[in-house]
């Protein structure tokens, strides 16, 4: 079959068949598909689409294109959670340990921050000596003991993907519902999870802005999961304001510890509590909703849910004692607060804005590779809703004297509105999509 | 400007500006654009196409990646034809000439036959000694000597054309009509003229099917002429069987001979007077249609159209004697006819089969870089409409002993719909745009 052919057949908005996908799929690994004819297929599938089964079929062989992790004689049930993205979204490191705490094993592939949403993995490298770089080997061990890892994907998950990313990200092509599920779902299928709870942010913050192409997304994952036999369901959930009031590697960290101590501001106790106990409905350790959520309050109260996190850290070779003393993580030097310029209601909080406010102080990534520094950041003083005198603190911006605390200033200021009757703020989950 | 963002400005179906459109192009020649975001943006053009402002900067840009011919100091007035391809269409052997002989100049630079539709560089080469690839020295004393030439675009005629057609041949993105219409535009106005005929053919054996989509092009075409300052006209022609009765690189040459001399198919001297007549007016060598073409069937009736032809093959080298002996040129030592099954009329005899036939007998490309065959081809016994006995010959092939005739017969087979009822048969020329 000519690559040539395959890419006019989609131009022409006609489906692929089954041999077709993975011809393409077995193209991009061994490079007999060259990149200008890989980017071209890929814009037409922006154009065009995938139907269910050629979106099923991409996602069968991306995971086919590299190994798959062998959890074979560990107890299971096997169980993860992932997130499109959003600004102080720390929930993954709260989630993951949680679960365990319930009986669950979490074995969490991440990936590292790229633009205004921050990375799991750098948040954890925040933590002095953690290793997210572990063997298969070492994820066995670290599940065994603690019933839950958090670590970066090797080369051999997914190699299709990685190919087509990088592709991706520089011919305009990233935002196709069927590339985007395909490619978060191989690399989660590959984990050899049972059951899976994605978190589909929505917003300013959020890759998608609009709900409906959120619920798209959400329910093409959810099918992608179905017909691979991992029990998947999704929660869309609000990404206009920052999650939490943490923005920023350290700073996170700080707060996923106090969450998992049973405290933390609302809206991350509230989301970190509802993809948890859906995670246990999933896996099949806990009958329903009501008896899901009693499990996970009990964790986070009787702090078995931190005892895990503390675990955690130190068989990845991380400082334990982050978990009790957070003087023990890099802070930085400076402080400045952006202010409210009059007296008012926080009418909004641009997730957005805040987010590359953090990557400008150097919170993370413009572009793959740059390194990320794990003391800045930004932390929220005032959330959406608020009532704030002229003067009152909006947003801590941590940075170092370097000079980029203007950019950072700019763009907050630019994040925050200030009106002058109490907003309506929604709800943080909009729904759920199973 | 990042070749992403000018990327995604198309896909979201936005138009380019002049800068951007200059930018693909400049990228396009020095290779800064690399080809898996060029053909991401020819997709990308396919899907939502071009405005015509984009699509005369991109011609514009084209033009300007490489040289033009220079002109000056002869003195015209400077005018061409171009055909979108056809199957038997010997039309610019007959045109240029023809034209010549009623005082125009015709620098005419063509291509070569790929796929079904051969091309005018092909033919002209099955005269013994003729070269296609002059100088811009020997193009100038041609035009000077003779009124017109024939020969090959050099590689310095836009250069960026080139890159991009390759590129669209192997990603699906031929089949765009700002596409077609720049790469067809661009070279022609290189060229230098003031005036340009095209004939835009329409069916079966056409690379455009349908007649509206032949009309999108041809417009397209026109208003590029006009903004580049060329007076532009076109013709959509029928193209469903083949033009003529000659298909095969030597046999068409003896078919243009006999149209220079006077005589020649019905067919191929009605396209050939209306397209030169064109050229007169549109050039200002004749007031009107009723004018140019009493010069030009003038010219044919006088000799002077034959004997620019002969000088023009002497002067690129070639043996003139070709002009009164047809033995001269290259012959196919067999000849096979296909006959008619049964009696009846001749319903449909399908161009595109006929072309595929002669180029599986060795008289086309089915790849660029593969010989031609001069001596071998086609010869159609009878036009549709034509009442045949069984038995009667329908197409006679010209081949050669070497197991090539099975597939050829088995195509034209194929061409050949014998009906009961005269069929109706439609004009040559449809339309003119303009």
């Amino acid at each position: 079959m000519r690559a040539a052919d395959v890419i006019a057949a989609k131009r022409d908005g006609g489906a692929l068949s089954r041999e077709e996908v993975a011809a393409f799929v077995r193209g991009v690994v061994d490079g007999s598909w060259p990149d200008y004819q890989v980017s071209a297929l890929l814009m037409a599938i922006v154009w065009r689409g995938m139907t269910a089964d050629e979106t099923a079929w991409l996602t069968e062989a991306m995971v086919e294109s590299g190994d798959t992790l062998d959890l074979s004689g560990l107890p299971g049930p096997f169980v993860d959670k992932h997130s499109t993205g959003g600004v102080g979204d720390k929930t993954s490191l709260v989630v993951a340990p949680l679960v365990a705490a319930c009986g669950g094993m979490v074995p969490m592939m991440s990936g590292r921050g790229l633009g205004h949403t921050g990375g799991t993995l750098d948040k954890l490298e925040a933590i002095p000596g953690f290793r997210t770089a572990l063997s298969v080997g070492d994820v066995r061990r670290t599940l065994e003991a603690v019933g839950c890892c958090i670590v970066a994907q090797t080369d051999r998950i997914a190699p299709a993907d990685r190919r087509l990313y990088a592709l991706r990200d520089v011919t305009a092509t990233v935002e196709s519902v069927p590339l985007i599920s395909a490619s978060i779902m191989s690399k989660k299928i590959a984990e050899g999870i049972g059951a899976l709870v994605l978190d589909v942010k929505i917003g300013a913050g959020a890759f998608m802005k609009a709900v409906d192409r959120g619920r798209e997304l959400a329910a093409a994952m959810v099918r992608i999961g179905a017909r691979a036999g991992v029990r998947t369901e999704a929660a869309l959930t609000a990404m206009d304001a920052p999650l939490g009031r943490a923005v920023g590697n350290a700073l996170e960290v700080v707060e996923a510890v106090e969450t998992l101590a049973g405290g933390g501001p609302a809206d991350v106790r509230t989301l970190t509590v509802e993809l948890a106990a859906r995670m246990l409905v999933l896996a099949g350790l806990a009958r329903d909703d009501a008896e899901a959520h009693r499990r996970v309050e009990a964790a986070l109260g009787s702090g078995e849910a931190l005892e895990r996190f503390r675990r955690m850290v130190a068989e990845q070779g991380g400082d334990p004692r982050v978990a009790e003393d957070a003087a023990r993580l890099p802070s930085a030097p400076c402080r400045t607060a952006v202010r409210a310029s009059r007296a008012g209601f926080l009418a909004r909080l641009d997730a957005g804005l805040v987010g590359r406010a953090a990557v400008a102080l150097g919170a993370g990534r413009s572009k793959v590779g740059d390194a990320v520094d794990p003391a800045v950041g930004a932390v929220v003083r005032a959330r959406p809703g608020e009532r704030l005198a002229a003067g009152d603190a909006v947003v801590e911006l941590h940075h170092r004297d370097d000079g980029r605390l203007d950019e950072a200033r700019r763009l907050v200021e630019q994040a925050v509105t200030i009106g002058d009757e109490a907003p309506l703020v929604g709800p943080l989950v909009l729904e759920r999509v199973a």
